[in-house]
């Protein structure tokens, strides 16, 4: 199969909101009026962040979907992508099922893939998600104010415990175990939740490189400092886990892809009725204040003390 | 040094075009009114698109001067970039060599990198370029009609003919050594001479495949066959080069980064005059012509029996 054919069979799909998709030297797109184009790349390596042998199905699924998470965590609506990937040969059963992946959740968002490329190399994926945003609307992370409420949506720590379980560094029960390796290899992002929260949330942010690094760059953004209540922080985890682990993944585990937002005190209800619309958990986790840093307390120890705040490709 | 101070170090510039650049979930930009947005993606992997111990400042210019060349045959205006990279690690000589190429090319084309990844993993670049043409004004690969003349700018062949010689395929004179591996390692995108052929041209596309493969895009959106006229393809080399290599070389070789297109006979002046203009010869070499598929024809062979069209990373 020549590497065009590839492109025509696995990765050609009509592309009714654009101006022109994929076949010529560039796509051409029509951004709304009134809207800012917001956009996010990502790049996704073999035996970096997934191994070898993952399921191609959902490594398709993955590949967009960090990318969606980026969108929404700025309140933006996705519309396009283009796909980069090197591959170590034309393995029609593999390309057949990573595009299946990516356009199962491609669909589900109204993305387009509308260009890309195809080239031979060791397995690395890169996607660029576009999307609009109502000019001035969008979630930055420079938003938040001392005095705000610090938000997350979903259960933190799965991705990083289902990591660790796989590596054999912990053994999760059963029931668990699901849950964690559901949201390691199926994340889902939060586009819903980050529409609803553009007039209500001062900032965003998604859950990539675990809590405190991501909450610590809406800080650094936003000149502020936090408080965090270790107890407060959701879970869906009652015990019987490594206690350090647990804590580690819950404070610094990343690939999350949930979101962690700031808003005012008088958003309260408001944000409790989008939790009950979306099916949703968005639950407080802390406060803005003023000064500089995360503290984060818990019932059992007191003021917690953090080593490793997040992952980092190069630390 | 972190991952983020990598960011912060090699790759964060003021984005005065931008709404938002480096540093928040995504980047935010305006298209202009009345303008469609290009968009263009490649990826570059390190022994498939150059040597693993390339000169990273010439890397850092062809990565982006390939996507640069994609908008230049849209006749579309770069605006903005990302960048997602995977480095085996951070080596700050060479990310300073690297991105001071990048942003050496990118400043004179007015490109701002506005977001991007950076990841561990084999070496591998991927750029996502974004430009404005004005709308219904992108030059397609879809336009061409049968009477129109076929050009070509600059000179053929050269990059791959470098490449032979790297590879110890060839010994080329030194003359031509030095504009061969000129062209391989720092081609030149034709990014004005697309905005000058905005209203002149009925197709384009710009030669980084090969220049039978590539003017086989044009015939095919286009549906037409072409003439081609060896003797006329530009080389600047007149002879003293194994001749089935020379061949291979300025028909299918890869890399030149010269557009192809096509204008009907009336615009011959206008092009003579973009060419005298630019400082950059423009050549007519062929017609289009009904049918479909391409016939070369030489005054030393006739009809040429051409077995590869271009480069195909799967076939």
């Amino acid at each position: 199969m020549s590497e065009f054919d590839l492109i025509q069979r696995f990765f050609t799909r009509a592309t009714p909101g654009a101006i022109l998709g994929v076949g010529d030297d560039a796509a051409l797109l029509h951004v709304a009026e009134g809207m800012e184009l917001a956009v996010s790349t990502d790049m996704l390596v073999s035996g970096t962040h997934f191994l070898p042998d993952a399921d191609p199905f959902l490594l398709g699924h993955k590949t967009l979907a960090v990318n969606l998470s980026d969108l929404a965590a700025m309140g933006a609506v996705p519309r396009w992508a283009t796909l980069a990937l090197s591959l170590p040969a034309a393995d029609t059963d593999w390309l057949q099922r990573f595009s299946t992946g990516f356009f199962a959740l491609a669909d589900e968002h109204g993305v387009e893939l509308v260009g890309g490329d195809t080239t031979r190399g060791p397995l690395c994926l890169s996607v660029t998600i576009m999307g609009e945003v109502p000019r001035g609307k969008a979630l930055r992370r420079s938003g938040a104010e001392a005095g705000d409420d610090i938000w997350v949506s979903g259960m933190l720590g799965h991705a990083a415990l289902g990591l660790a379980h796989l590596q054999g560094r912990t053994e999760l029960p059963e029931d668990v175990r699901v849950c964690c390796l559901a949201a390691l290899h199926q994340p889902q992002p939060r586009v819903a939740l980050g529409l609803a929260l553009r007039d209500i949330a001062s900032s965003a942010i998604d859950i990539s490189d675990g809590l405190l690094a991501d909450l610590g760059h809406i800080l650094e953004r936003s000149h502020a400092g936090a408080e965090v209540k270790f107890d407060e922080i959701p879970t869906g985890i009652a015990r019987a886990i490594d206690e350090p682990l647990f804590r580690h993944c819950v404070l610094s585990g990343g690939d999350d892809y949930e979101l962690c937002f700031t808003a005012c005190a008088a958003k309260r209800s408001e944000i409790e009725a989008v939790a009950k619309r979306l099916g949703l958990p968005l639950t407080r986790i802390g406060k803005i204040v003023t000064g500089q840093g995360c503290t984060v307390r818990s019932a059992k120890d007191g003021v917690m003390t953090i080593k490793e705040s997040g992952y980092d490709h190069f630390a």
